[in-house]
């Protein structure tokens, strides 16, 4: 098995996640993202979409973060990242949606350089922005999160799932990237804790990873 | 069952579809998007995150459009919507991940707002963003869709199921509603129109709905 990831990506950092929670040490391959890897014609070959994360395993090639870890959560089930229940499979998809579709995409690289090189806004603009979809996403999740009786230690029940590997990432660029103050959302705060409190969480961070760059080059792009 | 819904959204129409394939007949309440029902005090006290489409079911209530539709595919398993092995699963849910996460939130309603009113960009250029987001998912789709074996009438085989649900709303809105000329997508087009053959997929469209008003209407927005 490899993957094709990079340290900045929160896409990627899911998928690092859920196969440090499977126990899954695939061959890494790394796309400095910053650097335009991923518009390289030998990646595009790969995976025309040109986004990390993306996986190879035997003759299987898989894009899309949410679809790699639901095909991980099937080829290795153990632990589960999805309840058993139908209901309770539909919840934590739903939870795993509302970062995915629509907090990151509005977030991500190739946006907020659209909103610099097409439409010439300057960084506090492009912080405005990203801030704006942030906070929207945050607050329906602090809303549903500590309302909904499903929540427990983490966003459902006592075991860490798919919900919990989108909302880290997101929580982490949202508090360290966009300084958003995570005091109006301390469902998310702690449910945030309680992740990192777990090697599979603590060892898929950014900093953690072979490819990692100190923040000031990071921050370039 | 009833389902939240607006003849406009692509991710409604969505959901509008699976239901005509599982051959299900829920309840509908239209909520109007352009009208701005969508941020009653009445419907975020049921969903915080705002949007349509929304499912109550007995005591489940659901959000997010794709966490519905599998939803549904579990709950009423035939004729299924998803392929029964891990890697065809993947594959379909990866390319509605295309369409539900790098095309349909950087083009909807609220973002095309925030262009409009937080950041002044007239038609031409609401446009050229749109239409950037569409086309690069429209060509990676069509990339894909051309060269992956396992694409047939539909886009997993003969059968239409989840890729095809998501893929649908998203070529109508390109074409129609950002005058994108399909002729570089000749895959996508040919599955389009071998959806539209479909009852459940033709009865699905936007125009077909109670709640449809005429298109100079509608655009107000």
């Amino acid at each position: 098995m490899r993957v094709y990831t990079y340290f900045r990506s929160s896409t990627a950092h899911r998928v690092r996640i859920a196969l440090n929670l499977k126990g899954l040490e695939p061959e890494q391959v790394f796309v400095n993202l910053l650097r335009g890897d991923q518009h390289d014609a030998s990646y595009l070959a790969k995976n025309p979409e040109g986004f990390v994360p993306f996986l190879e395993d035997g003759d299987t090639r898989l894009s899309q973060s949410l679809a790699i870890i639901e095909y991980l959560d099937r080829t290795h089930p153990e632990p589960p990242l999805l309840p058993e229940d139908p209901a309770g499979a539909a919840r934590v998809r739903s939870l795993a949606l509302v970062t995915a579709c629509d907090m990151h995409p509005l977030t991500n690289l190739r946006v907020l350089k659209y909103l610099k090189n097409a439409l010439g806004l300057d960084p506090d603009a492009r912080a405005a922005w990203a801030r704006h979809w942030m906070e929207a996403g945050l607050a329906a999740l602090e809303t549903r999160l500590a309302r909904e009786r499903e929540t427990g230690r983490f966003s459902h029940g006592d075991r860490p799932g798919l919900a919990d590997i989108c909302l880290v990432p997101q929580v982490l660029a949202a508090r360290d990237r966009w300084q958003i103050a995570l005091d109006p959302y301390p469902t998310l705060a702690r449910i945030y804790e309680n992740c990192l409190a777990l090697p599979a969480f603590a060892a898929a961070m950014p900093e953690c990873q072979p490819d990692s760059e100190p923040p000031e080059q990071a921050r370039q792009g």
